[in-house]
C-alpha cells in the first residue's frame, strides 16, 4: 500500500466502524441483522467476515446473501473453505450453489474438493453441467482451458453486424462474457474477433468481416499464467481460447486473468520465503497446518547450512589461532546473503517478464558480475575503518577483500542459477533462494579463511 | 510458470523462431522489414524486441508500428524509454503521439518525463486535452485520480434504455470504455451503474432506474493498489470514480487496474530484496544504475550487521574457550533469519489481503510464537545428533537449546514488526525484511552465548 490519503483513510475507518457496529447488532438480532450486515457491505469486507466465521454461520450466510455477492464470495474463499461451506450446506443446497457458478470456476472448486464429496456433486448436476464440466477439468491443471469459459456468444463470418447483435441481445444473458465476440468459419474456427463497442457503433448492414480484428488467440493447454500475461498485455476484456485446430474453445476473461495473476503472486511470495502457500485464510490456519507449510524447507535448509559447519570445522586451527576472526562471520555471509538475493530477484523477474532469456546467460552473468565487483569494492572500503575498532588491521584487511570477492561471487551465482534453472525448463523461482544462500554461505568462508591464511601467513 | 505443455512450448519455440528470421530480414531489407515483422508479432514480443533496439531504431519503429500496438507499447516501455523515444521523435511526432494517448496514460507519461520535456509536449496539445492532462494531475500521486479516464459515456438517470444506448452508439467510439455506464442525477452524482450488456438485453422503453444496479464507488484520492484490488475482488470491467461528493470523475478500467497491480507486484519484489526497482528493463540498465539501486540498502545492512560483530567481541573470551562455538554460528543466524522470513512473508501477505488487522496483533504474534517454538523444537532435535560429530555434546545441547529459542523469537518478530508498521502507517513490506535479520541475528547470538555461559558454566 504505497500511498493512503488521510481523508480515504477517515473514510475507509468511518465504513470499517459502522460494519463492527452492525455485526454486533447482526449477532444480537439474529438472521435479519446478518442479512442487513451482508447486503450493504463492501465485497471485501464480506469476504473478510466470511472467513472469520465459524463454519455453521457461514453456510447460514451463504443462504442469505444476494446471488452474485455469494457467488463471488465463494470463489475467493479458497478450496478448503469451499468445502466446507459445501459440506455444511447439505446436498441440494451445495449442488444449487455449484450448479450456479460460471463453468469454469464449477470445474476449478470441484477439482478442489475431496474425490469423494466432487463426485457426488457432479453427479447431482444437470447432464449438460456435467459434461461442461468434464470437458474443462480434461485440460490440464494450471492451463488456460481450466480458466476458459464456454458460455459465450459467436457468431459465422457470413453474417452482419446487425445480426451479430440480434444474437448477443438474444443469448447474451446467458452468457459469461458478451464484450468480445469471436467470429467463425464453417469449421468452427476462430476467423476474428469484434467488440460489443464495435457492433453497436458500426452501422448495422455491415458485413461482420469488414469489421472484425484479427483475433488474438490462446491455446487451451498453454501455461495459465502466460495466458493471463497476455490478456493483460493487450489490456483485453477478454482473448479466445483455441483447441490445436483454432477451433474455439470459449473466452479466457480478464477477471479470470487477474484471478491468476493474483494465485501465482501468492504463490511467488511463499517461494520466495520457503514456505508452502496457504490453502485458507491466516486465521483460520492452526499452528501445525502453519508450521507443517515451513518445516520442510527449513529442514532443507539447516541440512545445506551443515555445509558451513563442514568448512569452518576444516579452519578450526586457524579459528583457534585468530579468535577474531569469528566475529565477521555473521557480517561477512550476510552481506554475500543479500547480494545474491539481490542478483537473484532481478534477474527471476527480469526473466518472467521476458526482459530476458535463457540464452542471455553470458550477457547477464557478466552485468552482475560486474555490479557485485561494484558493490563489493565499496562495501570493503566503507567496512575497513569500523573493523579495525574490533581487529587487527590485517584482519580488517582479510574482511575488506573477503567482502569484495564474495559480493562479486553472490551476485553471480545469484544471476547463474534463476538462468540455469529456465534453462532446465524449471521455474526460476522455487529452487534459486535456498540453492544462492547454501553455495554463497559455505564458499564465502572458504574465500573467507583462504584469504586469511594468505594475508596471515597461516 | 508453474507449468507448460510441451506442445504449448513447441509452439511458443517456434513463433520465436520465426521472429528471430523475420528479425534478421528486418535488418537486412530496412524499413519493409520492420514494417512485416513489427506488424505480425505478439504484443509481447514487440515489446521485448524495442526494449532491446537502440534509441534511433526504436523511434523508428514507433512511426510504422500500428496506431493501437504502438500506443499499448508505449506505455508498457517504462518512463526513461518514454522519455528517449519521445526525444528521438522529434516535436511534432512526439506531440501526437502523446495527443492519442488515453487521457491517464497521457498524464502519467507527461509526469514521468524531465520537468522541462514535458512542459514543452503539454504547451504543444490542443486546448482541451491540456486541461484534462492538468485535471488528472491534481490528483495525489498514487492515487486512483491518476489511473481514472473521463473519456467515458454516462446517462442522466430519468432516460430509458434506449436513450443510453443511443448516446453509447453515437459517442461511444470516443470513450476509453462503454462497458459501464454510470447513472447520474441532476448533481451529476452517480446514483447507479448499467452494463451495456444490460442495455442490450434489456427492453428498450425500460426507464433506466429499473435496470440499473446499485453502483460500487471509487474515490479518486484513494490509494491505487486499494482501487485496483476492488475492481479485481468485484470482477469488474471497470468502476466508476468520484470526488468528495460522489460526482463523477471518469472510470478505473480493469486494464488499468491490473497495470496497476503489476506495478505493485514489481515494487514488492523489489523491496523484499532489498533493492530498488529498475525504471527501464535490464539489459538496457546500466552496471552503475544496477549498483546505485542497491548500494543504499546493503551499506544499511552491513551498518545493522555491525550488531553482530559488537555481540561476538563481548563474546570473544568465551569463543576462546570454547572455539567450537564458532562453527555453528552460521547455521544458527541463517535457520533464525529463514524461520523470521517465513513468518513476515506470511503476516505481510496476510495483511495486504485484509485477512488480517493491525489490531489482530495478539493474536497473530501469539500463533507465530507457536509456530516458531514448534519449528524450533523439531529443528533443535535434528540437529543435535549431527552436531556431536562437530563438538561435545554439550556444545551440541547449546545449539539445539539456541536453536528452540531463536526460531521461537524469530517467529515472534517476524510477525511482530510488519504489524508495528502497518499501524505506525508504514507499508509493511518496506523495513521488515532487514530489521527483523538485524534484530534476529543480534539477539540470536546473544541467546546462544547466555545459552552457551549457563550449560557450559563458563
Amino acid at each position: 500500500m504505497s500511498w493512503r490519503s488521510r481523508r480515504a483513510r477517515a473514510a475507509r475507518r468511518e465504513a470499517e466502524r459502522s460494519w463492527e457496529d452492525a455485526r454486533r447488532r447482526a449477532r444480537a438480532g439474529q438472521v435479519a441483522g446478518l442479512r442487513a450486515l451482508l447486503r450493504g457491505a463492501d465485497l471485501r469486507l464480506v469476504i473478510d467476515e466470511l472467513e472469520r466465521m465459524a463454519p455453521a454461520p457461514r453456510a447460514a450466510a451463504f443462504r442469505i446473501l444476494p446471488r452474485d455477492t455469494g457467488l463471488r464470495a465463494f470463489i475467493a474463499l479458497g478450496p478448503a473453505l469451499q468445502a466446507e461451506v459445501l459440506e455444511q450446506l447439505g446436498h441440494d443446497e451445495a449442488i444449487r450453489l455449484v450448479a450456479d457458478l460460471d463453468p469454469d470456476d464449477r470445474a476449478r472448486t470441484l477439482d478442489g474438493l475431496p474425490d469423494e464429496q466432487a463426485a457426488v456433486l457432479l453427479e447431482g448436476l444437470s447432464e449438460e453441467a456435467r459434461r461442461e464440466t468434464e470437458l474443462i477439468l480434461r485440460h490440464p491443471a494450471e492451463s488456460v482451458g481450466r480458466w476458459t469459459t464456454p458460455a459465450v456468444v459467436s457468431v459465422p463470418a457470413d453474417r452482419t453486424v446487425g445480426d451479430a447483435l440480434e444474437l448477443v441481445r438474444t443469448t447474451g444473458s446467458a452468457a459469461e462474457t458478451v464484450y468480445v465476440v469471436p467470429v467463425l468459419d464453417e469449421l468452427s474456427r476462430v476467423v476474428g474477433v469484434v467488440s460489443l463497442r464495435r457492433l453497436i457503433t458500426a452501422d448495422q448492414a455491415t458485413p461482420l468481416s469488414a469489421v472484425m480484428r484479427e483475433p488474438i488467440l490462446l491455446r487451451a493447454d498453454e501455461d495459465q499464467e502466460v495466458g493471463a500475461r497476455l490478456v493483460r498485455d493487450h489490456g483485453a476484456v477478454g482473448v479466445p481460447v483455441v483447441d490445436d485446430e483454432d477451433r474455439l474453445v470459449g473466452i479466457l476473461t480478464v477477471d479470470d486473468a487477474m484471478h491468476v495473476l493474483e494465485l501465482e503472486e501468492d504463490e511467488d511470495t511463499a517461494r520466495s520465503a520457503s514456505r508452502a502457500r496457504l490453502d485458507r485464510p491466516y486465521l483460520g490456519t492452526s499452528v501445525l497446518q502453519l508450521a507443517r507449510g515451513r518445516v520442510l524447507w527449513l529442514l532443507a535448509l539447516v541440512l545445506a547450512a551443515g555445509l558451513t559447519v563442514t568448512v569452518l570445522d576444516r579452519f578450526e586451527a586457524t579459528l583457534e589461532q585468530v579468535v577474531t576472526l569469528a566475529l565477521f562471520i555473521p557480517l561477512l555471509i550476510g552481506t554475500g546473503g543479500n547480494v545474491g538475493a539481490q542478483s537473484a530477484s532481478t534477474v527471476i523477474r527480469a526473466l518472467a517478464v521476458e526482459e530476458i532469456r535463457a540464452s542471455d546467460l553470458l550477457a547477464v552473468v557478466g552485468k552482475e558480475l560486474a555490479t557485485g565487483v561494484t558493490l563489493g569494492a565499496t562495501l570493503g572500503l566503507v567496512a575497513y575503518l569500523p573493523a579495525t575498532w574490533f581487529a587487527d588491521s590485517s584482519v580488517a584487511l582479510v574482511l575488506s577483500l573477503s567482502v569484495l570477492v564474495v559480493c562479486a561471487l553472490a551476485a553471480s551465482v545469484g544471476a547463474l542459477i534463476p538462468i540455469l534453472a529456465e534453462r532446465a525448463g524449471v521455474d526460476p523461482a522455487v529452487m534459486s533462494a535456498p540453492l544462492i544462500t547454501t553455495v554463497v554461505d559455505a564458499t564465502g568462508l572458504l574465500v573467507y579463511f583462504l584469504i586469511a591464511g594468505l594475508v596471515l601467513g597461516i
